[in-house]
């Protein structure tokens, strides 16, 4: 089952609604692009991976939907489709990167009809998806490197096939290395306000017997201090071009504990997700999010009435924190302004598909 | 109001159920010191101070349930009501400290019969609270210098009345500077697992109309980072003679983030918080609690069933971090071994009851 597909009976973009789980599994079915851009920003869905295919697969849907029999009016559809959906997060670099993608294509002139345009974005759309789970796989085992038998691992938020359309990226490096045969146990960050590691990467790890225990995010510190951790594995939301990583609020405070610790720290990161247009990261946007989302746990008030709260979603690591980051194309290290933009074109010229 | 104190009309000891706040208000009354130990224990009553005062009551409440007629017969049933009362909690040391106290005296010889011993009992433990809520407005006072008007100030946990008999420690020095007409605003570390700064801190910000907004404890990071924070303030469970502090899980990570960022941390201590029997920190014990407080947010699940959680509920933050110590005596500075010493045994000698 992926997060995040097409239903070629129905035309229908379906996805896990992940706000109900560990508790409920309940499959969405959205057959309007708008509810797609909804299931983003109210995070039916989320993870950058997912996200993009998400947006890939709503513009697919915005093409079906549409009346249009011309094409120049499908483009101008697509395009006020393409603003919605751009707004529905604003941190992840994927969900931008998918559409851009499919704008293009629909705007190619090799595409006359608005049929053709129709399947050419639906065909896309797949095929990121697809790419997704490959490309997860193949960072997985070359993140999986890292780990040693024996190994204590502190993971951030949920990165694993829910954050992506399927295996995933930190999680995907732990999910490796146990098919490896390795011997490994996990420290699960629940990573407050939305709980993705204490509902949905407890519930990944518990489905295929990988051993862990969870943890509050503030207990994370103790167990580095203490040497009962060899290495921290994050995802990202978007990577800056050089190696500043936005990533699910809390990732900061881990990296620098990590470092003072002597604790190495890997981002997991699609090069779809590095955005080298961006020279540093302070220039990524952070999104603030609704402060009930700290005023409650899950549906639960915990503090009293009344009150105002701060919810910034993501935080920003300057690259100096990062000791490598685990792209499809290998392990990047410093000095990373170059050797991310190597990795970004290796991935275009498609080598990581060629290894084995 | 008080946090406990003792019912002279029904000889009991009465205490806020914190568990219920701030959803509930409910006050507590107990008749049996073994039910003290268990609301400690249970944590009805929380923080070094309160538990404290909460003990020496518990001590008193012994002496009154004792059928002994001899002192020899009260005095071994008292050793046994110190031993249930140590074992409820065994991170902070003003519970043993107050304990102690109340041993010493039981067993000092110008008390011949029991009805001296009870009396003298209820009569420390009277002074113990007292003492705690005048020595903390000092301690707040004296801290009050290091806030600027303006200032965003970092807090975890509780340190407030509800932590102490009554004012506070870290959050008294935030009422006091409040009372001196700073303008002060206040990030709120919610402190999972027990949310004690999303249920109680909030409350107590609240009745005294101080600005301040809840953050998750995975934020305050990025709050330091990005220049919104000028001091983090933060309580004590126990602290060792080299300046070492055990305080509420997550400060540790607090403290390495804030050195990283250039902002002052200062813990806030009453000196019989002070152990200088402990060279450094790493000989504090560290309580693990039941996984349950990880595994839910008050009492929703919010994992899936059948995993396990760990959960330590302080951690250690090496003196290297900590810019300063308040207490009652003064603001200490490194060296830490030298001027701790000096600030408890300037406190011994009561010389901040004569400062105005």
């Amino acid at each position: 089952m992926r997060t995040v597909y097409w239903d070629y009976e129905s035309n229908t973009v379906k996805l896990i609604d992940q706000r109900k789980l560990p508790f409920v599994y309940e499959v969405a079915e959205f057959a309007d692009y708008k509810d797609v851009a909804r299931s983003i920003s109210e995070m039916y869905v989320r993870g950058a991976p997912a996200i993009g295919a998400t947006a890939a697969f709503g513009m697919a849907l915005a093409a079906r939907q549409s009346n249009a029999t011309m094409k120049h009016k499908l483009m101008r559809e697509l395009e006020e489709a393409a603003s919605i959906l751009n707004a529905a997060r604003p941190t992840a670099v994927n969900l931008s990167w998918a559409i851009t993608r499919q704008l293009q294509l629909a705007g190619d002139d090799i595409y006359q009809s608005v049929d053709d345009v129709r399947q050419a974005l639906l065909e896309l759309a797949q095929q990121i998806a697809d790419d997704d789970v490959e490309l997860n796989r193949r960072m997985g085992f070359n993140g999986a490197e890292l780990i040693s038998d024996g190994d204590t691992i502190l993971h951030h938020c949920n990165t694993g096939a829910l954050a992506t359309v399927d295996w995933g990226t930190a999680l995907g490096v732990i999910f490796a290395a146990a098919e490896q045969g390795k011997n490994i146990h996990v420290l699960v960050d629940e990573t407050r306000p939305r709980l993705q590691g204490a509902r949905l990467t407890t519930w990944e790890l518990q489905q295929r017997d990988i051993s862990f225990d969870l943890i509050a995010d503030n207990a994370a510190g103790h167990f580095m201090r203490t040497g009962q951790v060899n290495i921290v594995l994050v995802g990202s939301d978007r990577t800056a071009g050089n190696g500043d990583v936005a990533n699910k609020i809390g990732t900061y405070k881990l990296a620098v504990v990590a470092r003072e610790n002597g604790i190495p720290f890997y981002p997991v990161v699609p090069t779809s997700t590095v955005d080298l247009l961006l020279a540093h990261g302070d220039l990524i946007p952070i999104e603030e999010r609704n402060q009930n989302e700290v005023l409650m746990a899950i549906d639960r008030p915990i503090a009293p009435s009344g009150i105002t709260a701060r919810n910034p979603a993501f935080d920003v690591t300057p690259h100096r924190y990062v000791t490598g980051i685990v792209t499809e194309s290998g392990i990047v290290y410093p000095p990373f302004q170059r050797n991310l933009r190597a990795a970004v074109e290796a991935s275009q010229r498609g080598e990581w598909r060629q290894r084995n």
